[in-house]
């Protein structure tokens, strides 16, 4: 029989966690206290400020258990947090893991949830330096709290914008929710690359922090409530509005093929569907060109300019091929709704 | 008919709690960004670490909503919290609320729950920079990641104990759960001292944070999960064995009554059960004194000397009144058991 949570308990499970993080983990600059105490510690480099922030992720409301692997699940949270922390331009640091399980959840799934969490966070130095065990109702849940930095002064907030800027938005947003569509209505192969971008998302951390140290960028976010929920998000903190230019979507050929499949249209998934964590970010017309250098440096996808920042009274609108322009409902994904 | 969160869905929650923060709350020192972005940020102080730690609690295992009011279950979660950055000599400074809520949770529940959060916050200075916001499965769950600060250097860690130190424990440990037995064999009212020990518990970060400045205390833990749980984290972490003296146990009147009312042995619940947030201090004998001092700045309570440190290999002990010793299992509290 697989070793269960009520096997081995949970100061058990604290042990084995323990020794997989010694084994497999590396210790990130500036911890002063790993697991074990009553908090964790780390020294702050000066002339640095702390970035921190948290996402939960619950079974049967953000993940199906018989759909995606423990290892693929713990990747997953990691990625969402990792890319709240690129999106201000930071370098992540220090995890914390507060997880609620069943008794049942097997040791060996939580094992290889951790073995996701680190290879999110080897590529960055970054380790594991606290969390929280308990038991939960009917499903699990992962809620993550990751801690960062950034040079002082250079974070990227979402209310720098202005109207006249530029915004940029990287990658193909839709893709996933694609995807996903497709996979649960079983019309492709889990080798269809939009179903890999659903199942093996990935975030734009490394370039948000390269567009961050060009000092160029007025406003970032990175777009986990859908494109033009995160750009609302923007238009909300800057006080401004935007003109969305449809003819410039970033809409690939799979995504047309797909959306044909699914009868919608693709430019609906690339505006109001989520699961996608790449970033919009805005700027004057002037620093386009070093923000796409700096991008460049770590991305080969696409870096595409879709939209003018415009006063806040025209609200967001969008400009259709036949050149007439519609009001848009910035409605982000809602988890109550 | 009561607002609930699907009534105003997610963002309008989040324009709820905002509202509540700048009416009610106040504005930590350091903070850079609050809430409404990718991450909050703060800036450290030279010369301080980041203490950090996070603790979950769930509908149905760690509370019943039928028997605590949202207020005092806000006042719980985040004096769990405070509890752990005293414990270390902390002084706590930013909270994060992770929440998993249910559609028909009320919208007032959730503003009387954030004023549960603040009331415990607001003694320190302390204010809430982030989080974030979810639907749960069958129980809610809320989630703390709480930071602070302390001297560097002067944080107090669980492995410094050595032999021939003094344990010292604070308070009544087993009150708490003394009163829970109590309330729910319905034995005794509500106002009985050891319900409202369980109902409006109190913790000791304060006087933590008194020990720590002193410098004279070798190893400190709060005592969640029990006495007896808390002091062999304190024994394995130090590498040491402990000698407790049952005639020393702060044993109350109206604990002795409530065993009785309970057939269960008084010092039963002051070794093994859990929820109180007292602390277990281990110091050198010399260092007894200024240590008292510290913590009678602010608690009037009593400060026991109950054991004393040991060889490793004698493990835990308990010096009976007839002379005798029995090994005792540090078992704390066990999630999964």
């Amino acid at each position: 029989m697989p070793e269960s949570l009520k096997d081995i308990g949970e100061f058990g499970l604290i042990r084995r966690i323990d020794e997989l993080l010694k084994r497999e983990g590396v210790q990130a600059p500036g911890v002063t206290l790993g697991i074990g105490d009553d908090t964790a510690s780390f020294k702050a480099r000066s002339g640095y400020e702390i970035l921190v922030t948290c996402d939960a992720v619950v079974e049967g409301r953000h993940f199906l258990s018989r759909h995606i692997s423990p290892m693929e699940l713990g990747r997953r949270c990691m990625m969402l947090n990792i890319s709240d922390i690129g999106a201000m331009g930071g370098h992540p640091l220090y995890a914390l893991i507060s997880l609620g399980l069943k008794n049942e959840t097997l040791v060996t799934d939580i094992e290889d949830m951790y073995r996701g969490f680190l290879a999110e966070l080897h590529p960055f130095g970054a380790s594991i330096i606290g969390g929280n065990l308990t038991k939960s109702g009917d499903g699990i849940f992962i809620d993550i709290t990751l801690i960062g930095e950034v040079e002082e002064g250079r974070a990227v907030r979402r209310s720098g914008a202005r109207p006249g800027d530029v915004i940029l938005v990287t990658g193909y947003p839709g893709h996933s929710a694609a995807g996903l569509q497709l996979l649960v209505q079983s019309l492709v192969s889990e080798d269809h690359p939009l179903v890999r971008a659903y199942n093996k998302p990935s975030h734009r951390a490394r370039e948000g922090r390269a567009v961050a140290l060009t000092g160029c960028a007025r406003a970032m976010i990175d777009t986990s409530d859908g494109f033009l929920g995160d750009l609302g998000h923007i238009c909300e903190e800057s006080k401004v509005g935007a003109l969305l230019v449809q003819e410039k979507f970033p809409v690939s050929e799979e995504l047309k093929e797909a959306a044909k499949m699914l009868k919608r249209e693709p430019e609906e998934f690339f505006l109001r569907d989520s699961d996608d964590y790449q970033l919009i970010i805005a700027c004057g017309k002037k620093d386009v060109d070093p923000i796409r250098a700096a991008i460049a440096l770590t991305y080969s996808g696409p870096v595409t300019e879709v939209a003018l920042v415009t006063a806040p009274e025209e609200g967001i609108r969008l400009l259709l091929p036949d050149g007439s322009k519609v009001s848009l409902s910035a409605k982000g994904w809602d988890h109550f709704r």
